[in-house]
């Protein structure tokens, strides 16, 4: 018997006759003889309206208590759509990440899966039962309720479709799958069928919000192919799995990432300043999207250094900023009207002739670019924020509406 | 150092601002230098939104299910209660029923406390940690979270404080104490300093709503004194404690329960259908209020029987009428229609007086008594639903206003 995991997402769960629909169409998977798992997120907006109350007691709640907070918005989903299971007649439980065996480390508010122990989930599946599970959140050895950072239901979806041998695990969302840019800032946009795991992750990085790309390195690891689909609109999906290497070249998608922060470091005393905010930035759990350092000449220690941060989801930002100014003097900036421009695909830096005609392009059309960084899979730009949209459109109408690709 | 056990009901919860005032009355009791453990219920309508959402999906949702979903309520008041007392610069910590220890049966939406096993609550207190915890809830030996009932949130404290070997035990609400009767029904209503447990237990069975008739037996058999007060009203308190016998007798309150049905039976096989309601009702969780059975004169077993269920807070009550008259057949009637009158108090059956005098005086008001039932500390009267009210007006004139009460 084949075992799916199916994973939907918040807009997907939004209302209750959503939920609804959706126990139709897992009934329809389980009628046809299949072993079904489904992860849940939070329905619709309830994630950002608990958000907002803890805001409004603290702008920088303790995150252990944040992750029990949140937490609870999967847990009312996944309760729920097992009523709406046992009223058409299956049997259905549903479980925690605690309970699911989703086990990780104590970074809360951004915790990594560590192990998964899906005993429980295996006993219920054995049962005859849906199993319907919390996701985005697991339990960590010191048994306090974690969560794993937004979007983390992908992540638990995949950590169990590889701890249970899933024959897929199929990730539902309000779009049929990934496009080469967001289809809202241009037209252009096309339809991706497939992907491989290291573009996705890249994708997910740089700031497309289809799949987390902690999900992707998960699937890519354990090698379980990923189904990018439509909930309520069969069709088009995009599979994201291991391809042979040269099946597609050159640019495939132009990704952005809005709401960015660079931080800069001066003088000769860089490397001490350079730790200070390292350590700064490691104990608000704040992860650094790139590092760049830069030794004098002379030797002495590195002269300038600086870090990309994405401060889109990072609780009380302004005070983190106030601490790091404060802390450190006046050898530090702090720039945050940026936003991440993102060029991806495989063997677009084989040759500099994509990155210096982007550039180029972007100078023509007076687009100042504050900041180039290139790995084996994409080009990422620093460009002033109100100015990010005009950038995709740019560059997507250059590399991939033309059909640069194979 | 002292250990004070404090509980705070939906009302006193119901907004951020309630919470943050909350979080100063809490830190003004740690700053006095004692331990404090605080149990919360859920933000005002929370339970109500969730149940409502439960009902529109299913008329009878699997129980389990259900604890799930009403668990997720005062969790979230437990973790935003602790970002107010971090705002406040106080340490505290939110434990969910099942990390504070407290251990049940697997009798969904109605779990019974086994046992309470508060060894994480004290290592949080010995590390100087306010202690806020979500009450309601527990974790049956099966690993599933249970609920402990409507007013299960008194249970958790009064548990905890005997646990914990509590100085004392305050209930906070919206009201300061104990009325001799509903001051919404009438304006004659006297607060009551004290009160015996038996009394507040019999009240609470009646259908008051200060304090969970569960709690108090548990108070009662650990010996706990409970202080019930207003949140925002300092001022007057009951205190629910072992008195000496005798030092408060006759009729202390009236009390109703709105909402109640009765079953009854006839014929000569009710010994059958008396088993096959019970087992019925069991099946359904539904907790049978009263009881009453008759043997015919001539034997070859009872020929009447009733029952006397609430059916405020049963789920599907109306499916499972309607199996119950299936199952039976023609034998058997459910009446919908009526509402529980009580009089309490110490020694109130000491002679039949107050039984014939009530009797009479609602016979005179137009008001058919279709049921009564006594114990030591109780009077109870079936009435219509349409002229409850107007009955309690009438007893609490006659027993209790007049100052019967020495």
């Amino acid at each position: 018997m084949a075992c799916i995991v199916q994973k939907y997402g918040g807009s997907s769960v939004a209302a209750v006759d959503k939920l609804q629909k959706i126990a139709r169409l897992i009934a329809d998977v389980k009628g046809q003889n299949n072993d079904i798992v489904v992860v849940v997120s939070a329905m619709g907006k309830t994630t950002d309206e608990l958000v907002t109350m803890a805001r409004e007691i603290s702008p920088k709640p303790p995150r252990r208590e944040m992750d029990m907070l949140l937490s609870t918005g999967e847990r009312i989903t996944m309760s729920l759509l097992c009523m709406a299971l046992h009223e058409l007649g299956y049997a259905a439980v549903s479980l925690t990440g605690s309970q699911a065996g989703i086990i990780t480390n104590d970074r809360h508010n951004d915790a990594q899966v560590i192990e998964v122990r899906p005993f429980r989930v295996q006993d219920e599946i054995a049962g005859g039962k849906v199993v319907i599970i919390g996701g985005f959140q697991g339990v960590s050895y010191k048994r306090d309720i974690t969560t794993l950072g937004r979007g983390g239901s992908d992540t638990t979806a995949v950590a169990l479709a590889a701890a249970l041998d899933a024959e897929r695990c199929e990730i539902y969302s309000d779009v049929d799958g990934v496009y080469s840019a967001d289809p809202s800032i241009t037209a252009e946009a096309r339809h991706l069928p497939e992907i491989s795991y290291p573009v996705m992750q890249e994708m997910g990085m740089a700031g497309a919000k289809v799949l987390h790309a902690h999900a992707v390195q998960f699937a890519k690891e354990k090698n379980i192919a990923i189904y990018a689909r439509s909930t309520f609109k069969p069709g088009r999906e995009t599979v994201i799995r291991k391809l042979s290497p040269g099946t597609i070249i050159g640019v495939q998608a132009v990704v952005s990432e809005k709401q960015v922060a660079r931080i800069r470091l001066h003088g000769p005393d860089a490397l001490t300043l350079f730790r200070q905010v390292v350590e700064h930035l490691e104990s608000e759990q704040i992860p650094i999207k790139e590092v760049n350092l830069t030794e004098t000449i002379t030797g002495g220690g590195p002269s300038t250094a600086s870090f990309v941060v994405s401060v889109q989801n990072v609780f009380g930002w302004e005070q983190i900023k106030a601490a790091l100014m404060e802390k450190t003097g006046a050898a530090i900036a702090v720039d945050t009207d940026l936003a991440a421009l993102s060029l991806i695909g495989e063997g677009l830096n084989r040759n500099n002739l994509t990155l210096l005609e982007t550039v180029g392009l972007l100078a023509r059309n007076g687009i100042p670019v504050s900041g180039i960084t290139t790995t084996s899979f994409r080009i990422s730009l620093l460009v002033p924020r109100n100015q990010i949209e005009k950038s995709v459109r740019l560059c997507h109408s250059r590399w991939v509406a033309i059909g640069s690709t194979t």
